[in-house]
């Protein structure tokens, strides 16, 4: 069983500083929301689904941190401590659907007492927390079908137990074909500049007893050319109502790669990463990080002063490259607004 | 005027120390075999040029070292020196060419006095060293007419004057455009796992006031996505007769990549860099290097403990993928063992 990433205790949020993985196992006691917007801003918690989570906490512990009587005040509180976590990061669509649901809340319950709210606020932000645990063995379970005994498989970044409460979404179908006495093995590319791949995905992979082999991003190619690989699994950022698919830088090339050699390519994400708002993948903006993350590792420079250095955080894989996405609903594919809207049962923007 | 890479100073051969850049600069002066072995081995000194001169200034180096009057010894010396130095690295094929034509000159003059041997030697050592400097001078001309003004162009790994004696093969293009006046920019992929491109084609090409913006290697695909790229230039360690090439793990990956993006793809190497006693790609042997390259970034730990790793040095890029190689003899385009024959005057290997 892994541990879990992200948990609600004695009125804080407990996360692991996954900063200092895999060296230590440390963990960050949010108890106010600045903690958590810089464990948010500088990757202690990371992770589209983990995301979606700690802001539906941070609105929990918003709530609990407000004291007094005035109704205005607290809504207002309220509201600005939803855009405040919200501008921690702009890509991850789960961060901002977590809040838009209790803000809901919120709204549709402003005439009851303060006291009532909180507490409805407390079930929707524990209701959050619970539903990732149950979307991401779903996933697991439908994403698992694609395992075959002996297969070999390759994923980007960390889509695991660490980037969600505790299961994984890409991790989470290598998890459950374990369950299921499936043996395979799997390469996890490292993903610069932050190595979650290397810190993460190998660290959570190898204790899970995950047959695992680091490679360098630049690797994937000639490892793709010369064996055979029976599939690609990646989380996401964000997904247009299209399919187009913000992830971690690397993996449009990983898809690209993918369709050259044949490999299918599969996104899983729960519903709560699809933003059926935006048509496609031109609308997901994307965060451009510090250039110190490409430039110094752990306080080793890696490249001369003052060099210019471009360092966007994701991008985007057209629908067109991706084989399915798996979701909670159902396996998606072939990937289009359609089939999209089928299985959501709602109407993606046209 | 880029600083000479490598020299033959004072009986001793003078390398910069790479691994110190972009750090410091300093150098390493070999007086002894081994000290030559530690600095190809380890890449203080690195690139196929390079390694193809290092190694021609090691021949000379040994037959300096050698004292004595016993002419059967001289030879078993030589040959034996001849062999450790080839031991250091076995993709890169210049370093092969240039003991095999050291060697050549050994046994076409074997009947001569010692004396007279060693001053053959040295006259064919130094001629190596010149040959690579006015070769890549010709090869920078041929490839500065595929660079136009404003473009923007992309490279891997270090092809530069670090590669070569002073000039560089990839690199050279870029800086006979500039001796052209052309205006351009350059996108370096920092190339993991010991990051040349960040260390030493940032750093050279910055320094020569180039337009340089690093990037991670799996940013490449997103930049071409996402702006124009109007080419992208590598070198290579080994060209089989057919013209697939291997190089620096990545290269491959950049090449699938510039297909799909419809981005002309480059490679420049001498005659040198050529294997034309072997059919294709399949019979570069591919150096495999330590995990330690990739899990520890200067005493930092990048991944857990006892994690597998695979850690392919070079990877082979197929000729249908390459648009041309830029040769000190012509532009060959497209890629195929008829135009190879036929460019170099020779029988390649059917």
């Amino acid at each position: 069983m892994p541990l879990a990433t992200i948990k609600w205790v004695n009125n804080s949020i407990k996360l692991i500083d996954q900063r200092k993985l895999p060296g230590k196992l440390e963990y960050i006691y949010c108890r106010d929301l600045e903690t958590l917007w810089d464990a948010i801003k500088t990757l202690s918690v990371r992770g589209a689904p983990a995301l979606g989570v700690a802001s539906a906490l941070g609105m929990l512990l918003a709530s609990k941190l407000f004291k007094g009587n005035d109704k205005n005040k607290f809504l207002k509180f309220m509201e600005k401590s939803s855009a405040y976590i919200g501008s921690s990061r702009p890509t991850a669509v789960n961060l901002f659907n977590s809040l838009a649901r209790i803000e809901h809340i919120i709204k549709n319950n402003q005439e009851k007492a303060i006291s009532e709210i909180k507490k409805l606020v407390q079930n929707e932000a524990i209701a959050i927390y619970e539903e990732d645990r149950i979307v991401c063995r779903k996933m697991g379970k439908f994403g698992a079908s694609f395992i075959k005994n002996g297969g070999t498989y390759m994923t980007i970044c960390n889509a695991g137990s660490l980037a969600t409460v505790d299961y994984g979404t890409a991790l989470g179908v290598f998890y459950a074909a374990q369950e299921q006495k499936k043996q395979f093995k799997v390469y996890s590319l490292e993903t610069r500049p932050l190595l979650q791949g290397a810190r993460l995905t190998s660290w959570e992979l190898k204790k899970s007893g995950v047959d695992v082999t680091l490679i360098c991003d630049n690797m994937a190619a000639s490892v793709m050319r010369n064996q055979r690989i029976d599939g690609i699994f990646a989380g996401a950022d964000r997904i247009a109502s299209n399919g187009d698919t913000a992830n971690k830088i690397g993996t449009y090339s990983l898809g690209v790669l993918a369709r050259f050699h044949e490999v299918p390519f599969y996104i899983v994400a729960p519903y709560s990463t699809f933003d059926l708002n935006i048509k496609d993948g031109t609308e997901i903006p994307i965060e451009q990080r510090s250039k110190e993350e490409v430039v110094n590792f752990h306080g080793v420079r890696t490249a001369p002063d003052n060099i210019k250095v471009f360092n966007p955080a994701f991008d985007v894989t057209p629908n067109y490259l991706i084989k399915a996405i798996i979701t909670e609903e159902g396996i998606i594919s072939p990937v289009n607004r359609s089939n999209i809207s089928h299985t959501f049962g709602t109407n993606a923007k046209k």
